[in-house]
């Protein structure tokens, strides 16, 4: 029956005339982008926001592509309370499989969309400068290496992206004054960004339906989340498995101007596009 | 299942691409602008296009409300060959109609949808110098009276619209150099402006399903239609019914640049979505 | 002798540098438009200001053709303290006769002068939202029907046809949130006008010579207010007859930011370009 | 009776109209503007027109002036053909005398009537690249040292003061790639500007009233001449008295595309905004 | 003696002038930019050249750190007329080579020179469009796998790039329409982007002095060749050594508008400089 | 040894990057600028300056020129406390020597290196409004006649200026609003200039070294002065020689936000380019 057709459409005009024009920072991260399907529905949904008229910024991650090249090197990948310890020699290998495989995999894809982008990573148009990571909370302070954090963004290059239409696709590298490379996470990166692009929302998509105060309880599970509930949560943050760091960044994101962060499952096809365009709650979203 | 949602709006992506930026001259007219209905789903229609970044310009008839209106002050509405034969003081009227009431009953219902509309006449901005219409084929030469042809489009009124993001909604009335004001068919003018605004399409939208060799028999319908093959049934128009003028308006747009012209059925609900975001065969499309 | 020619002109020359590139709003009311002639003479005079390089912009208002159109029709107009009493039905030929009639002639007649002009509502471009009008002062309290108050003010685009040497011809006609339409009286949506585009004048064009403190006794008449001496006036407007709301409409113009607000008689020919070219007094001025 | 003024200005609509952002060249020249009275009153109808939106550009002239003071340096002024003879040492007379005294002089009474004027010469931005003028006619190869032709017009400076709404005033002086100045005639200069910056009209105002077949018989004079009356006339200059060198120029620039050359004469007040906002016939006009 | 200073600077004076606001292509290759001074005296000249107006673009190659990161990988070099056989697996190593290190690392350098730069590869703003190259004179029909060579080019997004002031790095890879990688000779790269952005010069920097008609014998340097000495050269280019295919590059650019090529050896510290702002000859020049 | 050229540009670097896009006042007066070498390497250094992308505007002086011009007429050279007492009729000789004379020939100097100059006066765009200058400490009143103090500056001419890449070359002459010229200190203009556009940098170029606390004493020359120590010299200025003023604009000017003033020698050749791109000390450095 044509007749019914394009009701979802319809139904989203409210908030397809909210985002028109509005920034919105996607990290694309997790197993799911490993999955040729999954990755081909996310450049999908990404170039329909673009054509729908928002300003997408997408920053990837690469965890499990860089171990699988590092251990054929014969590198091995050590890990400290989530941080990946990165040696010189390994940051090499990160940078390159980052700015040099994953990124130009997803521009290609998305140019082939229809829709223009751009890979760069912190180090183009000086976007990223970076200080080096230390683990405050350990007894023995510990050597990450080149893991750093985001010490200053430069958002005139993504301005220029995106006035031009181009969709921004980011590598989570940084640079320093001395001319060092590093390792930043790819969460920390993509809020960072949307601070200082004003963004309207930042999405983190991973591996998990969202935040859960008692992992993998269904009934634990939160569908929204205010600032102070989530520095409540952070304080003891033990029974939130590896979200903890990850709603640190919301929250820094949404104290700093950000209208809202959105955590939701990559492995769900067209999430993204459903968390945008439908009013139906699809993961965990924190607001102010 | 939430997973298969927006499979249409996925699908549409290339079409999304392809008409986004160009201008889309759509001719509303026929009775379904008379349902509340009808004229919701339309308005949502147009709406929809412009955010997907769309160029559009809405043209609008107003045949039965003039006749409704005519007759209420006690003037006759008479026609000859399908045009309004139209005195001074009904010229009036239907321009008090069209320009004062239809028009900016479209412009208050496109504005609260979130998208910004302004309803002009072709006496603004200069936009459509007319000249006397006399009938070609009669044996008596037939007074028409304020009933007119397009001499010449401005279109730089409805540029500035256009680049400044708002929706021209277009009454089908003009002027010419001696102050008179003339009542022009509202495809004419539609197809007028989709020349001179270089449109890739032109939708006329009526009361049937589009365009029939031997109406209303079904399997007389035709879903594309070149150039050739509509000089050729206007040779002999008699059993076009109604669609002859509209075909010939059709014809003169694509002869002069408009990509295509589509026929389609108003009273089919998002029938203009339909057709501008599906593959699927709505109406009678014309081409080169 | 050709020698003096131009003298005028030539006098006028720091007036027309005072008002250069300036925002200008005349409203355009009284019996004098009915005349031809006092037409004729208000369009050059607008075209001559757009062309000294003025913004102008023209609200006009209907009164007399409003009525007659109405009593055609059989709706008896009923005024309350000075507001016609606006029926459903009746707002429908309101509009009609303000925007579909006497706006489009107005604009017609600059058109043909050579300068560009462009018809358009409240409801164009979201320009003014309205408020149904409740009588503060009455005991019983009477329901005006489609009588509405300026709500707010949408300027963007005013300000895209100034920008683009359009003349904006407004028709007082407002709009509400849930879809209604509004009879607004012409003088407020001038002044809120006035305000929101930062005119440096506003002139309203009435029948009368200005204000007369005792009307219609000559010596009672007086040529330039302070707004103190307005705002002693209103407390008891009796002896003001018809100026009154007028008079509350400059006040608050120029309590507003509008520089000065001249109340001048539309019935002496070229009486907007006299006020405006010479130093010569001309109707009543109101100033801070 | 205030009711008829203004009624020049109103009969002027029109040419206001088809003068509006034109270029406008305006050479002054002769003994009206050492009369201060001339001056002021020919300032001022630059600024008018100026006002009125022309994009007017003067250029000067400044005999008297300049063998006043060279008489006074002890340097005797001869004139071969109409052209100053002028050695090197005289040049720097002649360059001080236009660039540094009459231009700015101008440059000053016009920035006091409200427009903005910069006053330059043909070194400025590059404008005039000159050649050194040999008389053709001659027996002998008489060398009228630095006299010069134009050679090159570069326009780019004059139209970013157009663009900007700066009223350029020029003084007639070029330079060549040696670096060397030359003095040049100003109506070929104010011909040449016309020519490059594409003038709707040039006016040459000198001390006649235009021109005379048989100088200064009245019924041989003039006030409308074609470009081939012009070749006519020009065969056999001998009766023209002065104006054969002005003629040539006048025909040089209609046949290069200016509309209408204008010779008037200066010492008529006002005669050039007579000449441009008046139907009455000023001086001669030369079309194609 | 400070007061002989800045000498060379003043007769670059004419050179500055010249090239400013041009389009310079620099192909940086050769292994000189293994050596540190090599590059860091590399990275000065083309901040200079920036500075001093010029829109610079370089376009580098990568051999050797390619083939040792092969090497290292257990996967061997293979060279088939020069040109590297590269298999999908040896694909990605080169990509990422190129673009995640190479890049990059000039980027670093160039932005802490206080210049802007941004790294892309031939996918970015879909900027080359490759096709598989088949080696045309061999017998037997030899894969070359992922061998490319310029099929298309969209200058856009180095447009923007040019525009807003920064340099683009560009890194050889180009993509096809069914989504393969292809590796391309950074000659033709430079040579394609160098004609489609409308170069004044091409620089290819490498590893000898230039073009040798019987290498390495001194008295067979040419320092400049044209057009047609180019294609005779070409038709038996065995004694030409390594520098055939360049050749090739070079004559096809100029064919198609490029000013001027220049092959200079990079290990000269400040070749390009001196290519660029001294008379001196450097290297070998082709012109048309 | 061609391998070690350039390396004073590659030290630059930084400077270059300092200056790029900041305004650069340059007031040159002195003896220097009648010799032609001078002149030769002035001009050279200003052009190379203006293609490395500073916005360099030029302020002259002419005292030695004006003398001799005076002296010719029979006019006598008399100063008061430094300042030249001018007649009206002085006034004239000094503005056509300034404005018609030295400003015009630095101006074509220029063109000829490539560089666009424009010649203009205060007068010019209103640029200088000046006020009659009075002598405070003077006993006995006296007239100075046509001499001026800064009262006023317009900085729009000189931004549309710098804005278009033209370097304007100011000659210190000043109107006031009743028409008189005035003669103002060419250090006052060019600190004006400098504090109205915000320059980055003031440069003073005279006939000697800099600032000596007792000249010619080598051991009292300053190359280096704070605001303090400039105020406290002042005091008691009897042992600054001639530089009492010049220190006075230039304090002046780094209280109003001038980053730097330097006072430097005319004569070193280049010395302005060696003050700017290089760090060794080249005259006295005036800071906040």
């Amino acid at each position: 029956m044509t007749k019914y057709r394009f009701s979802e459409l319809v139904e989203a005009l409210p908030l397809i005339l909210h985002y028109k024009d509005k920034v919105i920072v996607v990290k694309m991260g997790g197993s799911f982008i490993e999955s040729l399907e999954g990755k081909a529905a996310f450049i999908e949904d990404v170039a329909l926001l673009k054509l729908l008229g928002m300003k997408v910024i997408v920053v990837h991650g690469g965890g499990n592509e860089i171990s699988a090249r590092l251990s054929r090197l014969g590198l091995e990948s050590i890990f400290q309370e989530g941080y990946r310890v990165t040696s010189v020699e390994a940051m090499d290998e990160v940078e390159m499989t980052l700015s040099g495989r994953i990124g130009k995999e997803l521009v290609l894809k998305l140019n082939r969309c229809g829709v223009k982008a751009i890979g760069v990573s912190g180090k183009d148009g000086m976007l990223i400068e970076a200080q080096k990571k230390y683990l405050k909370h350990s007894a023995t302070s510990l050597d990450l290496g080149q893991v750093g954090d985001v010490a200053k963004i430069n958002p005139q290059m993504l301005q220029m992206f995106l006035e031009n239409d181009y969709i921004p696709v980011v590598s989570p590298i940084g640079y320093d004054s001395l001319g060092n490379t590093y390792n930043i996470n790819a969460d920390s990166v993509a809020a960072g960004i949307a601070v200082h692009l004003k963004a309207e929302k930042l999405v983190l998509m991973t591996d998990v339906n969202g935040v859960y105060l008692d992992y993998p309880k269904e009934e634990s599970f939160r569908s929204c989340l205010t600032s102070t509930a989530c520095r409540l949560l952070l304080e003891d943050s033990s029974s939130l498995r590896g979200m903890g760091p990850k709603l640190e960044c919301a929250l820094q994101a949404v104290e700093q101007g950000v209208s809202c962060v959105n955590i939701i499952n990559g492995s769900t096809k067209h999430s993204l596009l459903m968390e945008m365009m439908s009013n139906e709650a699809v993961g965990t979203q924190i607001v102010l």
